[in-house]
């Protein structure tokens, strides 16, 4: 069943003991979500916690830690910013799914669905639940929030970002969001080993097709080189797009058992998951991945190869 | 003399042939100032233009290029975005200044002035300015504007960051802005020279105390290997303080001439003015620069002597 804002929030007060997951491999978006929320219906006297599959990366820490753990029997579960069940990773049927609460277009509709595809950020429909349960919000409340906001609108660049976004972030800094300092850890902080990393997937960058394709490469032998770890990959794929004049940017990882993956960027007029798809991968527009059981040497060719009929074949752009 | 955004708006009212000056290399606020003022003020059937020192930077075409350019006898000069009437270029002295809208504290009140040094970026005020003059806003007007609160804010992720611009920015949007290409030409897109510099740059980093601090060095050499140029470097300069752990960022770059120049950037505790200061130059807390009539390396061994002593002296902090 399809819900709005305001019957989210109705049941929401109905109910006690709730429980909310968040997606695996946990992102600011998700976890903003779920500690925002458990923050206000804390307040309003509920026994609430958030549970996710995955480690929390300590970037994050500053969104729960004094928050104390709880244990109770859920009488109640929402998943926030959970397209799909298996994005539960290991929470995977553990428990039965109640409401979501989402903004993504591929949302399979698992529950009770507040589904608004055109808000950039989970958190940004979060922050009206709250509002609407007569929360009151304080300056922990509005750091979480913020944060889901800043981070899935890559610091309100992204052309999805709207004015209710900006306006909401108005808002929460004005309750007192720290929005310099949360900017600062998720935007402008590289660790030593992301960084060596970066210098060699810079190093690695070749151009094809009249430098209309980048493709970076990351190794094993990379990862022991720099002490980085696939983790830490994920802010590299967006760097092959930034050149003037690359319409297809491509980072292909080796993985540890040989096999390896593409992540594929492109801008406007070529579709990412058209090419994807030619290596049974898919995704977004702009924005697609698949695997390769070959080397990444293969992989890089047979990219390649369907990058410049691609890009020479009208049919297959946005 | 200081005015008010209602004063400011007042006297422009009263003036026609209103010449607006920017300053030298000009950015992304200064540009949007003086075109979003100009397109007002023309609406208002003013006769105006603007003018500057220095080449225009092709990425920000859009904001003006639709505007017929004109020669006629100006009987009012406004400055937008000039602190100093030096920082007007070649064009310091030419003409009589009446009017200076502006945000830098180091304003030296070289006419009447619109200050508002809180607000981080100028367009800000000028879009608050066009409001009391009570011209219709336009997608124009509004992308000129946009343009410098997202440049003079990193694409809104300083601390200097205010409710208010965040509000500017969603007002912006429903008036036309085109925020998503905005911060596509302004902040996704690296030229190939440029691209190539930063690899090098990034290769030349070079860390010291403890890897408390970092310094890039950028040569003459550079810039024939990579077919970048000085212009170019500007974004460097913060990619040195981004290091987890790193408290003092310097790029120090070599002149054609033999000298060099040194951007220095800190994070918090630690006062880049004062470091740049030992050296005859200056700045702000986090960003400051300085020169040397000596090599690279030579700026660089001084350099490093001074931030061991300044790191280790908590008298130097801000």
């Amino acid at each position: 069943m399809r819900i709005d804002v305001k019957q989210c929030a109705q049941i929401l007060a109905q109910q006690d003991n709730i429980l909310i997951l968040t997606h695996a491999h946990p992102d600011g978006d998700t976890l903003g979500c779920g500690f925002a929320l458990c923050r206000a219906l804390l307040k309003l006297g509920k026994i609430c916690y958030v549970v996710n599959a995955d480690e929390i990366p300590k970037k994050y820490d500053y969104l729960y830690e004094d928050i104390a753990p709880i244990k109770f029997k859920q009488d109640y579960v929402v998943a926030v910013d959970v397209a799909t069940e298996n994005l539960l990773g290991e929470l995977e049927g553990k428990y039965h799914i109640d409401m979501c609460i989402d903004h993504h277009s591929t949302n399979t509709e698992y529950a009770d669905n507040l589904l608004l595809e055109d808000v950039p950020a989970a958190c940004q429909i979060v922050f009206e639940v709250i509002k609407a349960l007569g929360a009151e919000m304080d300056d922990k409340i509005a750091n979480c929030l913020y944060t889901g906001l800043t981070t899935d609108t890559g610091c309100f660049r992204y052309a999805s970002t709207t004015a209710d976004t900006y306006r909401a972030a108005a808002q929460l800094i004005e309750f007192g969001a720290d929005n310099g300092k949360i900017n600062r850890v998720m935007f402008e902080t590289k660790t030593k080993t992301y960084a060596r990393l970066e210098r060699l997937a810079l190093d690695s960058m070749r151009f094809y097709e009249n430098e209309r394709v980048a493709i970076i490469t990351i190794t094993q032998e990379m990862y022991q080189l720099t002490g980085s770890n696939e983790q830490e990959t994920e802010a590299i794929a967006p760097l092959t797009r930034q050149i003037e004049g690359v319409e297809i940017g491509i980072t292909i990882r080796e993985k540890a058992d040989g096999t390896c993956k593409a992540s594929i960027r492109t801008f406007e007029r070529v579709n990412a998951a058209v090419l994807a798809k030619n290596f049974g991968g898919g995704g977004h527009n702009q924005a697609a991945a698949c695997r390769f059981d070959c080397s990444v040497k293969e992989a890089r060719e047979r990219l390649v190869e369907k990058c410049g009929e691609l890009l020479n074949d009208g049919n297959n752009l946005c």
